[in-house]
């Protein structure tokens, strides 16, 4: 592994990253080509399903430069012809010597990619930054050919003694300008952002990616994650700011969890962004259909109002859902929280030291 | 101001914090004895009420060393005869040229140190790291000069979720061990514990400084704060573990968080940890009587149980109480969260951006 291929995979995890939301059911794979002499002569990142893979539009990007050179990939390259070609033909055609990826394809239908380069003689170095990439930008897609459901990030904003909303109902604002904006950088990131009806009619969010603070406040960014309303007794007035028309909305009329997945899944959505309220996020607990949680705690006191979690079906100490911390961050004076739910029976043992 | 002289104040800044808990209603306070050629000669910290003051330990410690060299003390030597004797005439007796001090003694009984000092023909400088000592070891004693109350610090253990407890009451651990070993720290740093007759009944807690962890865990500390337990209603049976003779106990037949104080004051109690519960927390805040808040938030999730606070007459997010942080640190999986209530006509802006 030359140090020059490691730092192109590292370049292509980041641009793999950009294209987050925007791929679904597609994986977010990014590609970068180097010359002979090591130097990056073209790069892509998967554009919309139907249009063009990773590789290609890096590949168009390089030109003649790539023959002879190297193509670093976040992805096995696809051995399959769906709405485009495979671009295992393309590397060859292009005249590329080596590829380097990071994550092995797991599904059967597109996989055998890096066979068929070997067997047109190319080298092919497989698991670079394999553990990142496949943590990182892949780790939706992956999670979805896995389990076949949308990975389920669950946010929520509280004060420190944990409540989303004062005894009043009023909820604006809990966090400050920084986290609210991570918020919607978050939701960029996302296929889909889900509420259930009871969050609709409180707070009448409208769900969208906007700008927070700045002169461009509150403007909609130029793509926005499909909104899902789980309304199964018909209770949000069409008159909700969640059918503005600012982005697609989505009504299913069921409050099953797992029924709902399944449905944004066929869809071809692989993120969930759950976003309330404390009953429909207690229920996609206690179903344990959270897979990252996402808390944004403000340094506030309210004593009482609405909590953060209700009716998860636990009743005990020693029944907490134990989350492993992936990382606590300090945006302004508000601290957020990420951890992933470690459940009993998954082989990882929960603390209780 | 020489180098050696801010080391010195720095090594006194962080001896005056080994005897907090220890030394009220007087000061801690840490004293450095230099050389003519700067090197460290004595040293010394306030022993309780009745022995001997920082700098007579120091100079006692320096002997003849003392002479034409300088004392470095955390708070301005004070001009008073008490249980003691001044301890400025003891820096005159034994031929220190010079004093260097960080913060002047507010007391108007003690005060006149310096100018003492100075009408001696020592040399004295004053204000040296004043902020950090003033707010470090000498905080709650500065406090309670000024407001003639204890400092209060509220500490409480939560789910990441806000439950204290889940909802069958259970609550060994909310938090970690590393959090748990915090809090025997932190209470080792104050004068008195406190807790409501309803937290005695519910959770039957020791209140106790101990080891966790180790195989001293359990064992008691050499020394210990009170323990206080507010029971109007003379609900607390005498079987309760804080009788258990462990250490002292006070019970104060008030639910109100002003006259509780105001007897501890009286009683010499300088800082005060608030253990609990909600609804106590609740009141102290209302009445805002609470000047430290420290939170250790466990990644756990319950979705029902017992709330962090009660009752602080808040209804409104507007009229949340905004906490200024002082500190965000992880304690293995914990994180500790430290902040200040910010009073909406303290002159401070509650920050709703």
């Amino acid at each position: 592994m030359a140090d020059t291929e490691l730092a192109a995979m590292r370049h292509a995890a980041r641009l793999a990253r950009v294209v987050l939301g925007r791929t679904s059911p597609n994986p977010p794979v990014a590609a970068v080509i180097l010359d002979p002499a090591g130097h990056i002569v073209g790069e892509g990142a998967t554009r919309p399903p139907g249009e063009e893979h990773a590789e290609v539009l890096a590949l168009r990007a390089a030109g003649d430069r790539a023959g002879g050179g190297t193509a670093v990939v976040t992805l096995e390259p696809c051995n399959h012809t769906g709405r485009t070609g495979p671009c295992t033909e393309a590397l060859i055609a292009a005249g590329v010597a080596r590829v380097v990826y990071a994550v092995d394809d797991p599904n059967p239908v597109a996989a055998g990619g890096a066979q068929r380069l070997r067997n047109a003689g190319l080298q092919v170095v497989a698991g670079v930054l394999r553990d990142e990439v496949a943590d990182g930008a892949l780790r939706a897609w992956l999670h979805g050919v896995a389990q076949a459901r949308p990975l389920v990030t669950w946010k929520f904003a509280s004060t420190l003694d944990g409540r989303t909303a004062a005894a009043d109902g009023s909820s604006r604002w809990v966090t400050n300008q920084v986290s609210r904006a991570d918020v919607h950088a978050l939701r960029d990131t996302v296929d889909a952002v889900l509420v259930g009806s009871g969050t609709v009619l409180a707070d009448d969010p409208q769900l969208t990616v906007r700008q927070v603070g700045g002169v461009a406040d509150g403007e909609l960014a130029a793509r926005q994650p499909l909104r899902v309303v789980l309304d199964r007794r018909g209770r949000v007035p069409r008159t909700a700011r969640v059918f503005d028309g600012a982005a697609e909305t989505l009504v299913l009329d069921t409050a099953v969890p797992r029924f709902a997945l399944k449905a944004l899944f066929d869809r071809g959505v692989r993120h969930v962004l759950l976003e309330g309220g404390a009953t429909l996020a207690g229920a996609f607990l206690e179903a344990r259909l959270i897979d990252d949680v996402v808390g944004y705690v403000a340094p506030k006191l309210l004593g009482d109002g609405t909590g953060v979690l209700r009716d998860a079906g636990i009743t005990t100490m020693a029944e907490a859902v134990f989350l492993s911390v992936v990382d606590v961050a300090r945006l302004g004076d508000d601290v957020k929280i990420t951890g992933r739910p470690v459940w009993a029976d998954s082989g990882n043992v929960r603390r209780e030291d």
